[in-house]
């Protein structure tokens, strides 16, 4: 009989689908991608993984019965007791699709599915900037922000699923309007890199800024950075909002670490700035913010070791 | 040999001892209570508490031996692991007090202990509004504000003992000015029974109110509901910060239900309006808000609950 000694992570998003090869350790062996812009059934997702994984094991001479679990993530509300995505955003527009039961399906392999924000913070509590702190939180700060809560070692995911579902959070300088579901939150169009884009497309004034009326969240950032009054401004307001964000976090769960990820949560001015503000309130308890160190990978070694958690059961 | 078959249970507070005695189903069989203003020595507290319990024994016709756990709640961040308070305010000006160690030898029986408002939702959980419920935060609304946090039906207390001082969250509408330890926080100056009280103060103008200058934060809300512009204004301004509060905790822990206690929060009108801006926010969960039913009660109930479960380990 083969032993089973390899794991298969997938990071499905809205516009990629990434596939890794793992050896017990969670070392990645091998990986690859592939598109989802335009493909919105799950079945066809699930179909890609299977031919992503087929290729990666292919490409290595490891047997499919050699493969342990798969683990994967996907971007929205999952219940990962049963192992189904409640709800993801218009990109993929999934409603209640067993990913677990359909994977487990093609790809003859025990499967474990969670929140893509949940699964980096597994993966930095790991393999990354949280290794060792039992209590912390992971902030995706992307397009869009999100969080992962891990306490005691554990993601805890709340009783609905969507613990950590911040972008809603009300903190001083954001919009009180109630939005709808499917919006962005109100947090989320101050501290999201598509808020920060529209945000940036408002305040734009010639005599207020040498910068182009075009430009992305990290590219405001470099601006502040380099001493564009303009930029500075919207990168204060952001780190402020954030930092009250993660200020209220740490009332509520008394997490001492918080690891910023995501394409925008990444620039380390943001973080500099935040940390300040948030020293400025900290009395009893004084949270240390830090960059993720896996980067882009978080969300992939989440998925390799929710894989490998499942192999321990 | 005398079967140990009763429990006491103690709230101590900044200005009131309660001290209850109750059979192991948790019904109080006889209650008393002593002052503690002007008494901060713990050592004296003990003694008091000492007092208090031989009293109930007697009276009640039990021997000592026959109790079987006491459990005690204090106003201030405790560990409850190793039952060291470890500060609390300026009415007793505690620092690291070893309660349960000074419990168990003044009264010769196991004790434990945890903060005050962590016991009121124990109890609420257990004898209260929120028995069935496995995730809830109770919240008091006294002169300040907390809230005691239950997942899974066991209390959350955070890595540092102070998970749930929610008093200090920065939510729209409230001060952002630092604070310093041990000065009341930025929200709760807005929904504490003491701010209110000064919001009034300045906000009172006989053009504006026809009631008078000085009022409890009650008395403001009794006229409110009585038509009062000037205290619906008040209201309305206390309520939205609790319901952005509240809306906050749901965003993060996923709890369904907020149980209100406290002398501020015991107020119906209080939870109907803030149930009601609760409502305009909520999308995917909508927490349900609920008074207390053990009102001033809870917290006794929460000891006796605490002294129950060490006789279960």
């Amino acid at each position: 009989m083969t032993e089973r000694k390899y794991l298969i992570g997938v990071d499905i998003g809205g516009t990629n689908l990434r596939v890794a090869l793992a050896d017990m350790k969670g070392e990645i062996l091998a990986r690859t991608s592939s598109t989802t812009v335009g493909v919105r059934d799950a079945q066809l997702i699930v179909a890609k993984i299977r031919q992503c994984a087929d290729r990666l094991l292919q490409d290595a001479g490891i047997p499919q019965e050699a493969v342990a679990a798969i683990g994967a993530g996907a971007p929205g509300v999952t219940n990962a007791e049963t192992g189904v995505v409640i709800a993801t955003s218009y990109l993929l527009g999934w409603r209640d699709v067993p990913l677990k039961a359909m994977l487990e399906e093609a790809l003859s392999v025990s499967a474990a599915v969670d929140n893509d924000v949940n699964l980096a913070a597994l993966g930095e509590s790991f393999f990354g900037a949280a290794a060792g702190v039992p209590n912390f939180v992971f902030l995706a700060v992307g397009t869009g922000l999100g969080a992962g809560i891990v306490l005691q070692n554990q993601l805890f995911q709340g009783a609905a699923w969507t613990a950590g579902e911040v972008g809603y959070m009300l903190v001083p300088g954001v919009s009180q309007e109630p939005v709808e579901l499917g919006e962005p939150g109100a947090l989320e169009n101050v501290i999201g890199g598509e808020g920060l884009r529209l945000q940036w497309l408002s305040l734009w004034n010639p005599r207020e800024t040498k910068l182009p009326e075009n430009l992305t969240a990290t590219q405001i950032f470099d601006g502040a950075v380099a001493g564009d009054p303009l930029a500075n401004s919207v990168l204060d307001r952001t780190a402020h909002a954030l930092a009250c964000a993660i200020f209220n976090m740490t009332l509520v769960l008394n997490t001492p670490l918080f690891v910023l990820g995501g394409s925008v949560g990444l620039h380390p001015a943001l973080r500099d700035r935040t940390q300040k503000v948030v020293d400025g309130h900290a009395r009893l308890l004084r949270p240390e913010i830090v960059l993720s160190s896996l980067g882009s990978d978080a969300q992939l070694m989440g998925a390799i070791r929710l894989a490998h958690l499942i192999t321990q059961r």
